[in-house]
């Protein structure tokens, strides 16, 4: 069920059978050469939504700016400051919170936003906290290459190049999705650099064409659409048990 | 042109024939018995969308959470405070403008978004008003409804019912791009009453089904798409307008 | 009655027969060749403050300082930033009302503070919504140029020329309150350019003596006391009935 | 010379013969049974706009809301945070800067804002001290009743009661100015109880009507004007001496 | 008691017999040729944990960066903006709070960090104030030199030359607690200037190796012991007076 | 060498010879029954100061409060919110970059840390990055048990029950530098549990004596002494190649 497509009495319904609410979340930021600035947002929105149809869960619009401030240095990337993305994140969840939410569940598609979402989670709890009360909702995180299955098959499809960013599983992804939108270059070196990650001008002069580790020429929609039906099926199960999840005490 | 589906590269090419880019930005809240949950945001999508296809602009991924703290007394709201919403509007607009953009076309689905998105604009511009230097790019906020000949088009429409909140004329344009998702109820009364905004306890005791003077009923997926026809024409138009301005001295 | 000439156990005594105050708010800033760098905050506080002898409403001090930034090219002016102004509009509100105050009326000069305002106002709601309690006060934002009969008076005085900066109007009105601080000058050209209003810079290379299509040479001491009397009417009209008002449920 | 009362062309004038402003400051509060609740932002006002009768320098508006936290127990009382406070001088600051201010003289008439206001100098400071470049302009706070000779005067004239809140001498200059808003009560005691100053709550059960320390009963109008013609002579001497201040190096 | 040297059930078991917690407080800031960049956070954790050996106080762990920003100019200062000190004053405070502690005592070692406390205490007193309940602790802020005793003692060591900055004292005091960093310089002039403090690029202009009115080479560590002792002293005394107060109402 | 307990002209000695600088950081909080409350600051203390006996690193002052807020249902622990946390790392930074340091090394002790300290590194390369210009210095993050040998030796010694909160490891850290300071308990039970972390109502209801998946008991400041041993060789082989590096472009 999209919440977005839904009338607020239908999340009310919702609400009677779950309190769990699942929001894909990710980042607008260049890819390299091929990959869709869109990339890490689609992602975790694709398999959110492929996930809903077999499941009854309850997918929010997608949270599409994340903390991307390295890839400033490349046309179309669009970064929040991780103070903003953490304020935007507390608001989401207070809104949700608001209606009775107890479980709200993040399927991230950026490393880079890994930090911030966990420190907007503890500055949520701490307001509890400090105020020596239970909070009323849990929140957690997962990366979509962490669900169940995934990484396995993702080395097994790219056991070489497959890198750290614009990767060749969250291509393919996108191309199974978007085929009309798939792009093709040369790649030069065929496997990118890999290195730290700082400043938007530093890394821009490390990763000439805005790949890390990479060799994203193996992505093919088909590799997609078996990445996509793994991630769904283990974030169907992933939810299950976050929603199952008793509150000690 | 999509800017989410392009790559850095596309972007920069972008660039050299066009400075101007366009963001659709609404907000994710409760729309009456049968308004979807994402109309507001996803009415400047679905126009901004359907404009690219026959106008070389590019559009930015959509804001789609903004300032709807009133509605957050029905599921499914999310909001953003106006102090967020302000900074995030602040970190688009400057990531935006590191990459040469210098006109920021805002596309608005949703009045109560108006004040947070002006103000923001005067942050940014106070930034270079405090150090005394040119700011670089300049800001437009547009609601769709104002968009040539849309006002009329509505008012033809639906003489009668039109109201502010939950529309007819909203719904039938997501009517129209989701035909899936058409919902109906009765509406009682037919026209909702009208009133102030405040805090969301107060907005649900003054308008129980979440409808402001509006009577929804009168929504059809054809209006729809002579509303979204009339607005795209008139978005392509106000961009170039706006694209066509010189900056004075 | 003027609550800065009033004890603390006069406004508890008016507290019994009134919950409602008046906060006169605007801007100091340019003005033009020869308006007054005050003007926008002394034409709602001289309204405001003529109000108050025929009427029983209580007028807080004068909010001076608002969001002007755009003038900060021309010697002068000061202003705020958004995200100051909507803090301390937050405070002044959150004062007021652990006083009992339940309806804080906002009588304002200057245009450009509207968008901060209502943001403000929102920010405020906004803590009970995400509390998901009352907020115990409502706010109302009235520019005094829109109080009942004063734009008509204005456009009988002015018919052309008035503008929407540096006006005639309210030139005249400080001139009958501030005789002794009338300035003359050529204009030139009589009747000032419009156009956008963005950053410092751009504001003065648009507009090089700071008005905006007005011609102030109109303004006489005796058109802005018809403007006052006028205003302080539609005040203590405009004040009673948002006094009235009834909060639902 | 009034700022509010000036044009921007004449504060450019006054630029050309002297790089300092000068701001009344203070906080609109309770001051006991008769005191004025403007009393603290009235007094520096009086003085300054006093000095510029006599002397060349340039009265900004009144800084009329300031740090009284501890006073909201008693109606009337409007209070910013430090915090807001803090944003609020560097707004102004920076405002006054960008027109070529070198020296901002800020006359004070509340004692609870010195700390606030300290640190708001130094937040503006910290901005150049972390860029390692010169600020361009000097803060300096100045409490009026440290005026050169105002002190021993109110010494002289109140060598008991004169306490430091709702005091005799603050309560005379504003009688001075405003005769017709003298008001009268019965002191009991007669001299107020001295402690700490901590929340609203804490400072109401302490001081029951509202005065530190004081008895307001010994005010009188002639005693209010040998105050202020005593502290706008002080005044007019400090501020030439900042005035001539060179900076080092 | 040191607390970072206890358990948490430890803690629990002060709080039976006591409410009030010694937070030693500083800053790491340039303290001439001779002195530690330490010194000011050494010397009031010296005296906390002097005064801990002899008293049943409890001594939290030292804050030991504050507002230096006037420093800045000199290698190894570390300094936080007021806004960055008042938020982290405040959830120290507030940290202890929920523990149960009702008294927070700063035993301060920086006059530069003055107003920033103060102003932080009020920011958490507002907390309080805004919502019309009692605060539940409060806090105290001494300098180590107003200890009782402690000037008096260092008008008789170093009649001549105290000075303000890198004071003999200060240096004393380290100079007793760690002999063996102890360091020597010839100073030129032996007193150094005094002026204002502003930037940190003024203030190495005027005060060109870090010194104000202060001649350290005074201090020996015979004279630092006979002022830790006496400061030792002097806490026990100030915080059994601050432990016994009681709250009104 | 120790910044503390150096001066500024030391400093700058050592800065002709390296532009890194490490810092201590940790957190202040409960550590099971017998864990010291400053465990995780004191560890990255003991080690760094350890370190910088053999090798010429220069060690700031410890960075003692971290984000604990899931401890704060126990006694003693003192927490910064992410969000002062992230703006004192940012203050912190700041200073030590206009001296001219070019490498910044947090030494960590605490898993909690992890999330703010690095949302911090990356508000600070935004600023830069969102300026298109080089931030002019790197941080790096490393916890003390990842450095080279330390996870080895602390698997070795504890193969059973080291857990991930008042671990045996990090207690034999503390045990061997304050031997006076020992505590000994009986756990029940002997390994405690393990599970999720959130707000500290819940936490506390899930670890009853604080400590998470760990067996304390097993603890030996002879342990605690090759840790420190092999975690000290680690950071100065860590810091030297952290050092070494050099920036592209």
């Amino acid at each position: 069920m999209l919440l977005h497509l839904s009338t607020w009495s239908e999340v009310e319904g919702f609400l009677t059978r779950s309190k769990t609410v699942v929001v894909p979340i990710g980042s607008n930021e260049q890819h390299g050469p091929t990959g869709l600035l869109g990339t890490d947002w689609l992602c975790p929105e694709i398999i959110a939504h492929e996930a809903q149809k077999s499941g009854d869960i309850l997918v929010a619009p997608t949270f599409n700016i994340g903390m991307a401030q390295h890839h400033l240095g490349f046309p179309g990337t669009i970064s929040l400051r991780p103070s903003t993305f953490i304020a935007a994140i507390g608001d989401w969840c207070r809104s949700l919170s608001t209606h009775g939410f107890e479980k709200i569940y993040f399927l991230n598609g950026h490393g880079g936003n890994v930090a911030s979402i966990e420190a907007a989670f503890s500055e949520l709890y701490a307001e509890a906290s400090f105020a020596g009360r239970p909070r009323g909702f849990a929140c957690k995180l997962k990366n979509w290459w962490e669900l169940k299955g995934v990484t396995a098959l993702a080395n097994s499809q790219f056991p070489v190049g497959h890198g750290s960013h614009a990767t060749p599983s969250e291509i393919a992804v996108t191309q199974w999705a978007y085929p009309d939108a798939i792009k093709t270059a040369d790649y030069a070196p065929k496997i990118a650099p890999t290195g730290p990650i700082r400043e938007a001008a530093d890394f821009r002069a490390r990763y000439p064409d805005g790949r890390m580790g990479s060799d994203p020429a193996q992505a093919t929609p088909e590799k997609g659409g078996d990445l996509v039906r793994a991630a769904a099926a283990g974030l169907l199960e992933d939810v299950a048990a976050f929603a199952a999840e008793v509150s000690p005490g």
